[in-house]
């Protein structure tokens, strides 16, 4: 039975929400503060040149020019992610490797003097010719993007559990099939901007959107050669993250030196451009599964080769190139895996996280489940819950799954949407897909950490959460304020936050590999318990109790069963001020991973201490004649361990069914001229807008996590992943062939069906 | 033999000094933002009225105006020390009963109009007679400032241990004195301002010259009747207290009215004469002393009456009442002894508490010592001597004081001035003189509490130390640092602070009763020892140690006497945060006193964990025409317990010379008309400037507190107020009779040496 908790487990309206939708919260390009001034990028405008020379000395005698920085101010370290490829000056000095990468900024009194200073620094190029596709960037002789990275291979990962030649060829069927999709863009309603004040004791104060702070600063640090102490990054109002605003921007970096230089405020804000092709976003991926199947629909072995297409330089690439795989081998049992997967430089924007990643891997193993099912007269929803993930089992590369509610997710979706009297029953050109999916809740963190949390108190009874956790659109604010009012036995209002602060607020691993409610959740939660210990202990001599008999409930400390022997929490707070013991809790939460395990040299052990699985079921209507795909109804399930706030999860899975299944599979894609972004704005680059959205029937499964607070994992990212895979399915059901290139946009499938009819549609292309 | 310290001990420029000398630092009054409105208040101009109406319409008909609040705006709390008179509005309704006494305010986009919509407020007075000196107020007939408060007394505290009237009986010789003070003014170089910013969701950010931050936050939740997660107090820079800013001003209070009714941030700066008549300041008072001598100069009994001048509202001053008295029975063996204080009401500026409490009491009693001792033919350095505290002893209300140095105080001034030599042999007009005198290192804080300090790494090896401690002035945010220096084994630059906001810091009880080294110096040392324990522990398990063997020095930690076997701090805190356990330090300390003392109804009892001492001998050239006092020498000494940074505490000797004896003894006092301030400026009131001051030999002495941090008690306020007691006794011993009316201006020394040389000087006046 569940316990009867009062905040927690409950739909409520995010702390977060008001000054929202008044407006009224300030994001970072809303901040003003005296004497500040507008930075500007140069920005190269070939895809791949050698710079001669840059003369800034127009630019800066410009009058309201107040500094000019290129590459020769900077202490040229380079960015990357350790212990992976630092291979990115945050201004160049060499080359320009990509249309858009930085060569020098301004920071003027206003925007036109900036802008005017830009086209007054004479940048000397020599063009080189550039690699735009994975194709171009393998061959032999292409150019190198890296003169120190042969090949232009950036990263390669390779994993080989048990024996895959063997299983293959015993296989009863194996089926080989390559999936493609380009590039994801999170298209945040924000636009990238930053600001920074610097003091004359050359402290930095860093406003900007971020998947938490302390990822900031301690990149920052790094690059700008200052102590932790001088780069604070602060709280701000953040408009989306999707996976991306989780390392620094060359922007931050550019923004401080040139605020250190001018020792004035100065603020970057990206044009839409900018934020397009200057930000870094999802992968373009082509996939090869080589998947065998036994005759009853097991999967025996799979083979998988993924070439990301990341861009200019390495970011945090290199660990994405494994993730898609490690979703698949969390959600599908598999004995037999071979993962391959090459990271490959282009001449084009600069590619890292994303929350859906790897639409060509995930899309691709649930077709090509689905074809094989059907080669072999299977049922796909069966030959889905024979491979399915099960608790108490090891994924190929070794963690270890305790809670686990796929079973229950597929179930749960495939009853709701009618699924099995639907597949192969529908009229022509309609159909139905399931996906499933799962994501880890937190990854081995390495010099990240993991949360930590303080309780602080009020004689009046108020408290103040200081956490590092940032909320950048997922309701972590609201998360932490319900964990901390269920605990203490106070109301939401009583309780104020501190958060995502480096400056005040402990460590925390960021808002990003989906750790935050099971880390920062789970510290907030220990932190109060902390308290609580500490109340009790005031109380307990007060009311002659033993304090393991206290209880906190509704403003109060009383004896359990004895509500009359009580005090009131803001009684026993003062009580500990005058006896000079004040209450003040903390508590710090760090999965339990195994450290040893390491995404490119060494992909074996514990991953992370749970895992959320998500599966969705999408039923579609195309019309044969525009190619176009109505959507009509979607059944969104995740085993979120425990849904703090379930209005809040669902919002994830609405959130998520539009990034991965309708603008992922349906619309978003970018399209380039050698390395130059066509299509870069929202009028041209196709987001789904809320009214564009199908019916959503959200489905929260709970199996209550023992390490999770109060048993939650992640509620969102598996179903924004399992989506994706959903609508290719679904689409492929209704058209009966299987496009392998995402999107699948309207002129595909005019083609294929036109092939189709033609009766040359190759299912194996 | 002491402790080899590196940071503490050491003479170090304050980590504030830079910002104040390049004049970057911002004080209330130097804040902007945004949309900030201009607050003006309309002020009585009579000392005693009844408020017949008060129309503000044509002040909020006036283009530009933004709010207009008067007390019918408010919820008409009360404020007052608790649990003390509680007597005064914020906005006066039914009466005005002081010039300058608040009836309405303004927030206007600038300030021409808000000083015209003052203009415009009309307001009908009922003019009512005033009482202006104490004579007055306790006349029979005289009119009541207060209706509730019978004969204008305010408070009155009652002292009585051992038998007086016995001992005076017995005493060998027995005088009688009385001695007058008017009020003392601080002078602050910053002018009070005060910046309110309002949310939407009714949080208040309020910046304003505070003695501790949570001392204001508490009274403003009280009166604005707003919880306290509302009242967020931030740290500003101060530009002095000394004693004031200890209480939350009316200002406070209206501008944070007029922000929450405007929604925009209003600023309130005072002009020089609201600095001067409505900011709370020093009492008036007179004090008789009727004191018992033995043949030996051993004092028998001391009854003191002392009746304050309170003005208009008791603000704090009923804890001020019995100060002098207190840091006399601090001072000087007292077995009999009473005392009677009455503060009573006056129709005039409000008085609260003051760093030179009473001078009237102090320098009296140090004056009347040096008449008995020249009576009985005694030497009066033997005279104070004799009746000097002694460690280990109890003060005639029951005080414990353990470490004590008053004797090695007055011995090394003595010896360092040659007073014996100089006493009675210098040259006409030239005089010689010792005081001394005592103070305590905090008080029964009650709610204020104790203080608690946070201390959070960052994995460079950088550290923030959180702690509601407020540096107004006198360097605490350096002895923070070097203290956490010297525990961590870290550099000062290391360690940066998050001090003195209510929202973020934990509870401290504010600089303020002279507790902050004591208490929050004691806090962030055992939050630092705290931390130093778990990083031992995680390094001793790497170094195969115990952790009691490792010390922190130089950044590392290593085994005591292998400086070899060691590791970098920033190693072990990195290694900290894998592991899963960052580390946090806390530590809260609360001195220890007796809660059940209490100021008017129960002063007895513990009143302060520790005592810190001092003497200062003054000698002075007086010029017998003009009456002119030149100071030719003063030395102090004050057994501080240990100086943490002893170019600080010989800092603050130099202001306490200054404002205790320069300024307070020879110069500063207020000339009324009516209740009217006649000299409310700079030019009239005659603070001493650097130019003005003596050569000063500062003295430190040591007695190692077992309690204070390092040994730390308090330092300056002993020497403040026994500068003034030395400054007095110099005067007399230089012109040959006893001036009881302070400050001892030329004009009474003039008319003094006319009367002695006419023979009919009244020492026993």
């Amino acid at each position: 039975m569940m316990p009867d908790y009062k905040h927690i487990g409950r739909s409520v309206p995010r702390v977060d929400s008001r000054a929202r939708a008044t407006g009224e919260v300030k994001f970072s390009g809303d901040l003003i503060f005296p004497r500040m001034l507008v930075g500007k990028v140069l920005r190269s405008p070939h895809a791949h040149a050698r710079i001669l020379n840059i003369d800034t000395s127009r630019a800066e005698r410009l009058r309201g020019v107040k500094t000019v920085v290129t590459g020769r101010d900077t202490a040229g370290v380079k960015w990357g992610v350790f212990p992976y490829t630092r291979d990115m000056q945050m201004l160049q000095i060499d080359k320009a490797r990509y249309i858009g990468d930085e060569v020098a900024a301004v920071a003027a009194v206003d925007e036109d003097t900036a802008l005017e200073a830009l086209r007054l620094i004479d940048v000397d190029y020599e063009i080189l010719p550039g690699v735009f596709t994975i194709d171009e960037a393998l061959a032999d002789d292409a150019p190198l993007v890296h003169e120190d990275y042969p090949g232009n291979r950036n990263v390669e990962v390779n994993i080989d559990v048990g024996d895959v030649d063997e299983a293959l060829e015993k296989s009863h069927l194996v089926r080989t099939d390559t999936f493609i999709a380009p590039e994801d863009d999170y298209f945040m309603g924000e636009p990238y901007a930053v600001v920074v004040r610097p003091d004359t004791d050359g402290n930095l104060e860093i406003w900007c959107p971020n998947a938490g702070p302390h990822m900031k600063s301690k990149p920052l640090s790094n690059v700008l050669r200052l102590p932790l102490n001088k780069v604070k990054v602060r709280k701000v109002a953040i408009g989306g993250a999707f996976g991306g605003r989780s390392e620094i921007s060359p922007a931050d970096f550019i923004c401080s030196l040139m605020a250190l230089k001018s020792g004035r405020p100065v603020k970057i804000v990206y044009t839409r451009e900018e934020n397009t092709t200057c930000v870094r976003q999802g992968h373009g991926m082509v996939t090869k599964h080589i998947t065998g199947m036994d005759r009853d629909g097991r999967v025996t072995a799979r083979s998988s080769i993924s070439y990301l297409d990341g861009g200019a330089y390495s970011s945090t690439g290199p660990i994405a190139v494994s993730v898609p795989f490690l979703c698949h081998e969390q959600t599908y049992r598999l004995d037999n895996a071979r993962f391959h997967g090459v990271r490959v430089y282009t001449n084009k924007p600069v590619r890292g996280m994303i929350r859906i990643h790897g639409r060509s891997f995930a899309a691709g193993v649930d077709m090509q489940l689905d074809m094989m099912a059907e080669e072999l007269g299977l049922d796909p929803v069966e030959v889905r819950l024979i491979n399915a993930r099960r608790p108490g089992e090891y994924t190929a590369t070794k963690s270890y799954v305790g809670s686990c509610g796929l079973t229950e997710c597929v179930e749960k979706t495939v009853e709701r949407s009618d699924f099995k009297k639907k597949h192969g029953k529908l009229p022509p050109y309609r159909g139905i897909g399931l996906g499933m999916n799962s994501v880890q809740t937190g990854f081995p963190l390495g010099i990240r950490g993991g949360s930590q949390a303080i309780i602080k108190f009020n004689e009046d009874g108020g408290v103040t959460i200081i956490s590092g956790v940032v909320d950048n659109g997922q309701g972590n604010d609201n998360m932490l304020v319900q964990i901390a009012a269920e605990e203490l036995g106070l109301e939401m209002t009583d309780i104020e936050l501190i958060t995502a602060d480096t400056e005040v607020t402990p460590n925390d691993p960021g808002s990003y590999s989906m750790v935050t409610t099971f880390a920062g959740g789970n510290a907030v939660r220990l932190a109060a318990a902390d308290a609580k210990r500490q109340i009790f202990e005031v109380a307990a001599e007060k009311l002659e109790a033993n304090p393991a008999d206290l209880i906190a409930a509704d403003r109060k400390v009383f004896v359990k069963g004895s509500p009359d022997r009580g005090l009131p929490l803001a009684k026993v707070l003062r009580m500990a001020l005058i006896q000079g013991r004040p209450i003040l809790g903390q508590g710090s939460f760090s999965p339990k991973v195994d450290h040893r395990r390491e995404w490119v040299s060494n992909p074996q052990g514990q991953l992370s201490e749970a895992f959320s699985f998500g599966a969705t079921v999408c039923e579609v209507d195309v019309d044969p004649e525009t190619g176009l795909v109505e959507v009509l109804d979607v059944w969104a399930a995740q085993d979120c361990g425990f849904a703090i706030n379930p209005m809040v999860v669902e919002g994830q899975f609405e959130g998520s069914v539009a990034m991965g299944g309708q603008g992922g599979m349906l619309t978003e894609f970018h399209s380039w001229n050698d390395g130059r972004c066509l299509n870069t704005t929202q009028l041209e680059y196709k987001v789904p807008l809320a009214v564009d959205m199908p019916p959503i029937d959200p489905i929260i499964v709970e199996t209550i996590d023992p390490s999770g607070p109060y048993g939650a994992k992640e509620a969102g990212m598996s179903v924004a992943m399992s989506a994706a895979q959903a609508y290719a399915c679904a689409i492929a059901n209704a058209i009966g062939c299987w496009i392998k290139e995402f999107p699948i946009t309207p002129d595909k499938i005019v083609e294929a069906i036109e092939h189709k009819k033609r009766g040359d549609f190759d299912s194996n292309g």
